[in-house]
């Protein structure tokens, strides 16, 4: 089956599908200096948005791997992700805690989905 | 194709199926204050009882992350894993060390297995 | 569908197949002295192997996860990347910094491809 992916950056695809199923690449906020929780809101939009485009949404994202600067954020981690997932459709879930990419980055996510 | 969910914690499922494909959320133990080798057989355990209630077993995993929080304890890692993985049916492996949930957790496993 | 699993190692297979989709165990380098980029370089070697003998290439990544020792090493690292991805087929990507198998190893990578 054909390999769709999204318009690249210089360096990866936003998401790839194969075979009814989208892969993202990890997803980080845009504005590094935000709380927590405008981190984490500013990367579900974004995480919807490439759904979307995908032509999957969040009632069909089957895992995810959440990745956080520290477990000192993971109530509010906690508390975005359950005012953003979709209850009656829970995904997998694995958080864990890494260092990432710049030391303000406070949340990365990547996922897998349903198309 | 349809997407299966298990049983609903207030989070997350602890498996979702699509395509033939299980994808299970990170498995840790629940007695945080077991030694690394009981920390070990609880996950593993757990892991068999999530992929039974999934239609598949540990003969058709496809892949594993195994996170643990020191690689002082990837000797016993490696022996308690020895004494339940398939050999005939080896996975796809790969094994980092992370901060966890709880500073007392040592391992959290991340899989997908086929149905 | 059948699954089909690479010669095993001792402790888990290269990879494995199973419904035209491939996982491959973490991919780290076998000099663990090597600097960053010839780390990056043999890693890369290797993953062309293994997809190889999966009936896959690098053209069909679907998603890969990275995880590097340092982020002081994101660049070299970033380098090695651009002068082996296939640039008309990027991957979905992420990229983590994670305390690896031996304190001299700077990279593993974990993928799934199409076949």
């Amino acid at each position: 089956m054909a390999i769709q992916r999204s318009e690249f950056t210089a360096r990866y695809a936003n998401f790839v599908v194969h075979d009814n199923t989208v892969y993202l690449s990890g997803v980080i906020p845009e504005n590094f200096d935000g709380s927590i929780t405008e981190q984490c809101e500013e990367v579900f939009i974004a995480i919807d948005s490439l759904l979307g485009k995908a032509g999957s949404d969040k009632s069909k994202i089957l895992s995810m791997q959440c990745f956080i600067s520290s477990f000192e954020d993971f109530d509010q981690f906690n508390q975005a992700y359950d005012n953003w997932v979709d209850v009656e459709n829970l995904p997998a879930r694995a958080t864990m805690q890494a260092t990432l990419f710049d030391p303000r980055v406070k949340i990365e996510i990547v996922l897998v989905a349903a198309i």
